[in-house]
């Protein structure tokens, strides 16, 4: 198993794999695009993406990219996100005039880096990519916020740990594969689907779920390009494809909507089952 | 009136204030955050804030932002975006290193820019904001993304007119005052809910409009902060707050929200009722 992720070593999505499947290789990708790159063309087996985070909500480039290609969702996983605020060893926070992160990071921080005075706040690309300009530049008067991983593998120090506003500041991934096979019994389907602009018609689409008893983990909604305030809908369900509900539901949704694509369907995430998992595997959970 | 708005003069947002607005005062500020606060201390009559591209989708944080403050919604407008590539007059596109831009901007030309080869893309706070540190720092090596009103006032020249990848790229704006008296007749009614966490809530939550054939124009969901995977729901009806149904309505989803507050009930935009009125103004239309 190589799974591609986007951003530098020690970035979240690279823990979140580590955590969820200890064996694994990482391929450390620029861009999400990569990401999907990688797995198509065969370089990686797996792709791990960052969808939603409990506080700062989806990732709406994600969503675009799942319709975009033809790579199924085959298994999810949850990060508990501990943002700290790193630098070179020695600085003291008083040195610090720069906190450099990806902006996602930067709002999960916002009420700390708020009582920093006289502090710039700079967007990046990239929160262990942050670190890595940091030891690559010896930048004495930046910080960077990332994860204790980015602090050790690019041999910086933590000035302050778990700097986010919230404590349940948690990351869910989408794991995609060329090949659309769960990784165990599916119990949960995501799907896309595109309405008539018509009165009531996201009603009629949700009671194709909700008449058979389906729950709606999840629902998001996309602008669709080139039609003004006309929208795509992401949906999670709580059952697998194989449920002959679900496969009801998405043939009863088919009737009335424009189009219905399934993106996949896979194991829904539970915390319990990792822990029996990671019992015997040497990850580094310090940070998680 | 005075209207703030987000962003440095020729901001796309200041744009859209003085076409719907002719005769009005605008105040720039540097984040939402000093929209919001300069609205709640009087400081200006009205804030106007992008609330979704047609393109991009929805300005999240502005969607946050209505919650944690209590200014009402009391008009809505839309415009048509034209981003163009501006630098120092006498500028080759050839000799362009760097391009910068806000990220949703940079975003809606990736196309165009995916075609410069050699040029960093930089995200900013800000599209206008872009131009003026060109013009103030004469940086010959850079082009911005923004509008040609940014280049008529930071006294730049348009490199590339219109390299947005979608030729219907439209922002729709929200204007907030203190107080909640709509511009007319209200027909649009903006609510924001918080649901149990049971099968079917966001169903039944639907059904209350449904039931009443009141039309959902948008819906939007966010993350509550603090309660992992739980979401709050905006939506936009196409009736005002004083048609019965939409009262009825809210009363009936009251039964089963957590809670309902109304955002704001304000006239629907109507792009024929605005030319009407910009007939006789001295606006300058030339990039809408």
């Amino acid at each position: 198993m190589r799974i591609a992720f986007q951003g530098a070593p020690g970035a979240y999505s690279e823990m979140a794999a580590q955590r969820a499947w200890p064996a694994v290789e990482t391929v450390p990708c620029e861009h999400f695009e990569d990401v999907f790159a990688s797995v198509a063309a065969g370089k990686s087996s797996h792709g791990l993406l960052p969808i939603e985070n409990s506080v700062g909500g989806s990732i709406h480039r994600n969503y675009d990219l799942l319709l975009e290609h033809d790579l199924p969702i085959v298994a999810e996983t949850e990060l508990q996100v501990v943002h700290n605020l790193i630098a070179l060893p020695g600085t003291e926070l008083t040195q610090i005039r720069r906190v450099c992160s990806h902006p996602q990071a930067l709002a999960q921080c916002e009420q700390f880096l708020r009582r920093l005075s006289g502090v710039e706040i700079v967007a990046t690309y990239d929160t262990a990519g942050s670190a890595r300009l940091i030891r690559d530049q010896k930048l004495s008067d930046t910080a960077a916020v990332a994860s204790t991983r980015a602090a050790e593998i690019f041999d910086l120090s933590v000035l302050q740990a778990g700097i986010q506003d919230y404590r349940d500041n948690i990351t869910r991934f989408l794991l995609v594969a060329r090949d659309p096979e769960p990784t165990g019994t599916a119990d949960k389907t995501s799907l896309v689907f595109a309405l008539p602009n018509a009165p009531g018609a996201l009603f009629k689409a949700l009671s194709v779920f909700a008449l058979r008893d389906i729950d709606l983990t999840k629902l998001e909604s996309r602008p669709m390009r080139g039609r003004p305030w006309e929208y795509l809908f992401y949906v999670d369900l709580a059952a697998g494809r194989t449920d002959v509900r679900c496969g009801r539901a998405i043939v009863h949704l088919a009737e009335s909507a424009r189009w219905v694509k399934t993106l996949g369907s896979y194991v829904r995430w539970n915390e319990a089952s990792l822990r029996t998992t990671v019992a015997e595997a040497p990850v580094d959970v310090s940070a998680v």
